[in-house]
């Protein structure tokens, strides 16, 4: 375990990318198909300098690391930061990840503007808010949801050079919001793909990468990723990304 | 011919909808898959007053005559609405449908506000800008297209009551205007599907459902219309919109 130490609760657990690894807690909050689906979907080269906001257990940063020149990664919950941060050490990768505790509403007290040419979020989705059903009675939740949303989307602007590239992957019912507050900040949608659990289910997860400052139109739809197929088993497009390892292994 | 009368190079084309024809020009405008799709997509009881924005030949009144109260279509081009009025009178439709020559733009001199339930638009997609790679060097050709989709979308919320729906077919490439023009028309859009032409590749076309005064949020994605199969045959998705009649017959 190179001398780093878990903490009661914690578990090290298998990436299934390179043999890394990450530390997570029994029973809290674990990376997820949604993580690995977002780090493998912005296009960007090895110089490139990378920043993940709000990155929980550290997935994103520890997937994308070899492919960066540098990967920033801000967490506001002090625990899942320090899992964060013993899980770069456990990999090795302190030369390549940073991860800092702090709260990206409040970016601009914690880093000058436009040093990055990525950032990602897989912010929370506001369950409450999900469904076609669901904008009757749960105000609140909405407004939640509706300001982490539009948050996340200012800092990643903040935090972007001109013509950076910002990815996020979100639930589809919150397209129009999301579109709004790209629009809001000058980031221009150039690539989207949609995710259905399977044939004939409506898309659940939506992956978008818009470019700052771009220009209007141009946005290409990618081929709709199915994660189930007919028999029941990942499809091969989804165990391209998702399973790779865990299937050669 | 119940004694319509077609002009030089005119003639008459099966619409695979009940029996229903309509009057095209040889080697002009005809009606395409994206307006039956179109024609599809709204759901709307058969007390619905339906507008159709822009009806070229008039397949998309023709398309959905039997489930509404009442079907308006408007075309600025004379010609076209010519043929589209008397493939009214062909299909003894009469009653039911309504084909005025004007012009969208100037919708307001045209008729009073919101006395529609469901406002369809098929305009066009304006060529120039659809791929990733337009957005360079056609200045002009995109600003027309962006005029043309918030003009129609304007129309479209002057001509809907609160809570009526708008829909329409465009290029994924444009959604992110789209989008800005709905939000900026207070239509909040609530069904979406995108159209691949077969499996791998890229949606070229999407259909959108917005409600005039809705809720933000609670968008569905449908599952994604694929319009060939592996074995390069129409889907039997595809068949059951598009083709059903020309199957059976």
């Amino acid at each position: 375990m190179k001398g780093i130490r878990l903490r009661r609760n914690e578990r090290v657990d298998a990436l299934e990318h390179l043999g890394r690894r990450i530390i997570q807690r029994e029973g809290g909050f674990r990376f997820s198909m949604d993580a690995v689906l977002l780090a493998h979907f912005p296009r960007y080269g090895k110089s490139c300098r990378v920043l993940d906001l709000g990155t929980g257990t550290g997935a994103i940063p520890l997937l994308m690391a070899e492919g960066a020149a540098y990967v920033e990664a801000l967490e506001i919950d002090g625990e899942m930061a320090g899992m964060a941060a013993r899980s770069v050490l456990l990999n090795g990768l302190e030369k390549k990840i940073r991860v800092r505790r702090g709260d990206y509403r409040e970016i601009r007290s914690l880093m000058p503007p436009e040093r990055f040419d990525v950032v990602l979020a897989n912010p929370p989705y506001g369950g409450a808010a999900d469904g076609p059903h669901a904008q009757g009675g749960r105000a609140v939740a909405r407004q939640e949801v509706t300001a982490t949303l539009s948050d996340v989307v200012r800092a990643a602007r903040y935090a972007l050079r001109y013509h950076g590239k910002f990815a996020m992957v979100h639930r589809p019912a919150r397209l129009a919001e999301l579109f709004a507050a790209l629009a809001a900040n000058q980031l221009a949608p150039k690539r989207m793909q949609f995710i259905e659990p399977r044939a004939g289910k409506s898309a659940n997860l939506v992956l978008i990468e818009a470019i700052q400052g771009g220009a209007p139109g141009g946005l290409v739809v990618l081929p709709t990723l199915r994660v189930y197929g007919e028999d029941g088993e990942y499809t091969p497009e989804l165990l391209e990304i998702y399973g790779k390892n865990r299937v050669e292994s």
